[in-house]
């Protein structure tokens, strides 16, 4: 029996309810429907252009009138919109449940999400589970959703004391069924994880291509001659202002601390350029190029 | 009439020699053999096994018995060996050349490479021209070498006041017989150029594995769960040590100048964090995604 299988074996939501239908919310929706786990997926969007959109493209089935009837009889709703608008969603949505519902979201950063809405949902009667898939493009809205993009992805959920067991069961099911492998992880370890592996990285390229960009001793368009390499190298750089903003507003601790520690690497490999030390130079290089080759070998799953 | 037409019309080589026959060298062979422009190849390495490699995937047509055998009767040499090992390769190959040969290189730095092989050449009667191609993969060596690697990419050359116009026509040639758009260019320039848009972006690459990767807080490896953004980011950080070794030592002023730079935006970014400041952290996302984006763009050619 394959992974897939047993993941949804026997699992089944009559209606989920996406709340934000871009990338992440989109792409879990249209997952679920090709597991064939969900009856119904409902949604709604702060934008109802990319509402339109996600109807347009059958990632959502209904059309809702209403926030209200949008949620209404879900099993499951999915908070999918930046970490930032995530608390004044939940506020919405929450009143609006069958009590004993489920509540996920998909937010980025975790400790300043749970701290938020699981008092929220627990006053009224809801079941909330923190999660956040780890995979995602430089791409957003409903246009950019696609069935695939959790297959074999990490998916980590962030369960505190107070999460329902069954809740639990039920989310790490849907990712599951989903194509995810979800990890149960300490929500300060997320953060702190998150901020060394995908906050930093985006901070970094932003900082680069405004710092390139902005160099300006000759007259022509300096990145014109840039290859391949910088454009890879560039393409989270192409990533959702709104929400890196709220990442870096709500990630703070952890990003400083990894930012603190890159500007320290960064600095030690200065220094030894400035004294033109091949040795070490030679060293830095090949110990980073060890550990970027062993990522890339295929893992056994 | 095509361009590539237009270039090799009229164009024909008989015998060039390929001192270093790896990504930069196998693929320059590799892409005028296929344009029809180049009678013999002959190549020379450093590494026996990968001189064999290159033989043997018929990058090179010719077995040399040695550096002499290999040099004798070329009318145009390549240098494409690390930067740091250039003047020594020039030093070795002069004096095997025909008087009246070309010499060219294909070193990611140019002035000191240019300052160290003019005088040497000229003494020796032999035409020097100093060049680059801004292209390459992270990968190197005899095997990594195709035929494709150069098309629709920039090379750069960066004549001085004393480059023998002819032999600067005949490189330019070449170069675009291999699928190059050929720029020319003061060489300070050009270093200045590469080290904002590659050279820096690779040191932030390499300090960057090297900072995720020194992340000892946990005792799994937190590497495990970074995404295909993680991995796209830090492919360069597998390019070769000794390589960028090189171009660290033989760069730095123009490099250091880029760090200093690069540092001051990470700077002003990590106090916009620091300071919750949500708006000017929304600005330096957004500048950085317009530019960004505006590098994918399909240009007209």
């Amino acid at each position: 029996m394959s992974k897939l299988d047993k993941a949804t074996s026997g699992f089944y939501l009559h209606k989920i309810t996406i709340i934000g239908v871009g990338l992440i919310g989109g792409s879990f929706a249209l997952a679920l429907k090709r597991a064939g786990v969900v009856a119904t997926v409902s949604g709604w969007d702060a934008n109802p252009e990319n509402l339109s959109l996600a109807n347009q493209l059958q990632i959502v089935d209904q059309h809702s009138a209403s926030l209200a009837d949008a949620v209404h009889g879900a099993e499951l709703v999915m908070l999918a919109v930046p970490v930032g608008a995530m608390e004044a969603a939940a506020r919405e949505v929450l009143p609006l449940m069958d009590r004993g519902a489920i509540l996920t979201d998909s937010g980025s950063v975790k400790q300043c999400v749970l701290e938020a809405i699981e008092p929220l949902a627990a006053s009224q009667g809801i079941r909330y589970v923190a999660g956040h898939p780890i995979s995602g493009t430089e791409r957003s809205g409903a246009g950019a959703a696609f069935a695939e993009l959790y297959q074999g992805k990490r998916c980590i959920l962030t369960p505190s004391a107070a999460t329902d067991p069954d809740a639990l069961a039920t989310v790490q099911r849907a990712w599951q069924c989903a194509g995810s492998d979800v990890v149960l992880m300490d929500v300060q370890k997320h953060d702190r994880i998150l901020a060394a592996i995908s906050h930093l990285p985006h901070m970094i390229a932003y900082s680069l291509v405004n710092s390139v960009s902005s160099y300006d001793r000759y007259e022509e368009n300096i990145l014109d001659y840039s290859a391949g390499g910088f454009r890879d190298f560039t393409r989270i750089a192409s990533s959702d202002p709104v929400m890196w903003r709220d990442i870096a507003l709500t990630n703070q601790q952890s990003l400083i601390e990894m930012i603190d520690q890159f500007e320290g690497f960064l600095r030690e490999l200065k220094n030894d350029i400035q004294q033109g030390d091949g040795k070490r130079l030679y060293e830095f290089f090949l110990r980073s190029k060890v550990t970027r080759d062993a990522l890339i070998q295929p893992k056994v799953r």
